[in-house]
């Protein structure tokens, strides 16, 4: 269990550097095949190949840093969720005003075949925060 | 598996019902004393106590109307996960116009000793929608 909770860390903690660096496949290889992305205002990303292919539509416009605080992390068997606190600057690469997001994700993880975690489901409840980046 | 989903189902029916009918306690007994409440713009509601202090506060002063549809449910063992697609038109009970939002929730269930399901964590995803409610 102990071994369990840690690989999660990591797994968010690797997410969020590839997520900064604009590392898509690294981000690939952390998600399931049939992973769902759930957010405000948008229909569901579901599947790797469709967060692919909108990932690689947007661009690297930004430069991204993220902060990210475990609310709770939870190992039931070969499934698992978390809550975190979450918090996203993104800076314009071309120039212009820094953008800050902050709120909770609910995330959904599973243990596959091979023993390595993935996220399989993700809430994303960011919201647009007043204030200097 | 398939007394559970319909269990679940069930729940999720009940939770709008009681929702759409201001009915704190039938609600508070669909929930996990531990329950946490996640959504856009505020800190996470924590347990049944706080839930039942807001609820109380905000008092009935809608009308609610809520359609919700299965995106996915999924059972493992004592736990199960389910994302669902909410429309709430949400009437002023003193007049003035409806508010209709409308997106996603993420939902983590958990199996209770005594084999009810509640719900432990939920995420909110629902935003404003424009148009006629």
């Amino acid at each position: 269990m102990r071994d369990d909770e840690q690989a999660i860390r990591d797994l968010i903690a690797t997410w969020l550097r590839a997520a900064a660096a604009g590392d898509l496949s690294l981000m690939l290889s952390l998600m399931a095949e049939d992973v769902v992305f759930l957010m405000p205002g948008r229909p569901p990303i579901r599947g790797k190949d469709e967060f692919a292919v909108l990932h690689s539509a947007a661009g690297n416009q930004f430069r991204i840093q993220a902060h990210s605080e475990f609310g709770e992390l939870m190992v039931h068997g070969d499934w698992a969720h978390c809550w975190c606190r979450l918090s996203v600057t993104m800076t314009p690469v071309q120039g212009g005003a820094a953008v800050r997001r902050a709120g909770h994700t609910l995330t959904i993880l599973r243990k596959q075949s091979d023993g390595a975690w993935v996220v399989a489901r993700d809430a994303n409840m960011l919201a647009p925060e007043a204030g200097p980046a």
